[in-house]
């Protein structure tokens, strides 16, 4: 069997860190085209929907850290992006039973009916973003990224 | 020939939309593993760790607006960090012939020196946090995104 710098021309470290740079580039790229038309056609931000969007999955609403550690877009300020929503009328605060101090975040009948118009529209635009795969590409995309993030969680806090 | 949904036992948009999260979660893991060490190891951060990175790339030094185009982390306040590298002795400000009021800023010696020692293990931890990929795989994923970063760019301002 060849080695493998021979095989690829690259050592494998580089190769990796070349992986790497290149999923930081389409990761800003398609953040930045999204932002955009987020902001364009729905006049909101990434990490508003990012919020809404996992207070959707969460019918009955979630406590703050429970929805900060859950974000998908860098967290920013949550609360105050739960405020605004609140005084959008997309969100409600509802008190936690034995714990005066505590609120579940939770999304109004017309915050998920927003939800809805956006992520369908965000959907639309990923799949377009994400055109150049075939569903077998997908696919096979899909493992390998599952295979970096099982390696990822043995790694950490080496 | 079967249809798509029927092969993959999902819509082409929803699969894309799960591409997209994985890329999203991928990323945001190991941003922030790398940023931890970068932390613990080096006292630095990835936007400084980024800028450093730039600038050795071009030893002749780059205007602000160059450098800002370049980041593969999030910009931030780019003139700040240019700033407190300058504090460092990382960086050196060097004015534009013809223009009094441009400046490029370029690595000092030590500067590079710095870069290099970063650089290093930063491609190590990048190595390790990949590692679930053997050479062919990262092949493959190179191909892949490569494919998603042609047609993003199709797609971009439609």
């Amino acid at each position: 069997m060849k080695d493998v710098t021979e095989r690829t021309g690259q050592e494998p470290s580089k190769q990796r860190l070349r992986v790497w740079l290149n999923l930081l580039k389409i990761n800003r790229g398609i953040e930045a085209e999204l932002r955009g038309r987020m902001r364009t056609e729905f006049g909101t931000t990434l990490p508003r929907f990012d919020v809404m969007s996992a207070l959707y999955r969460h019918p009955d609403g979630l406590i703050m850290s429970a929805l900060s550690s859950m974000l998908m877009v860098s967290n920013g300020n949550v609360t105050g992006i739960v405020d605004r929503l609140c005084d959008d009328g997309f969100i409600l605060r509802v008190p936690v039973p034995g714990d005066r101090r505590a609120a579940r975040a939770r999304l109004t009948p017309a915050g998920r009916q927003e939800f809805e118009r956006q992520a369908e529209v965000h959907e639309v635009w990923v799949a377009e973003l994400l055109g150049g795969l075939d569903a077998q590409e997908c696919a096979v995309v899909l493992d390998l990224l599952t295979r970096i993030r099982m390696n990822e969680t043995e790694s950490h806090h080496v």
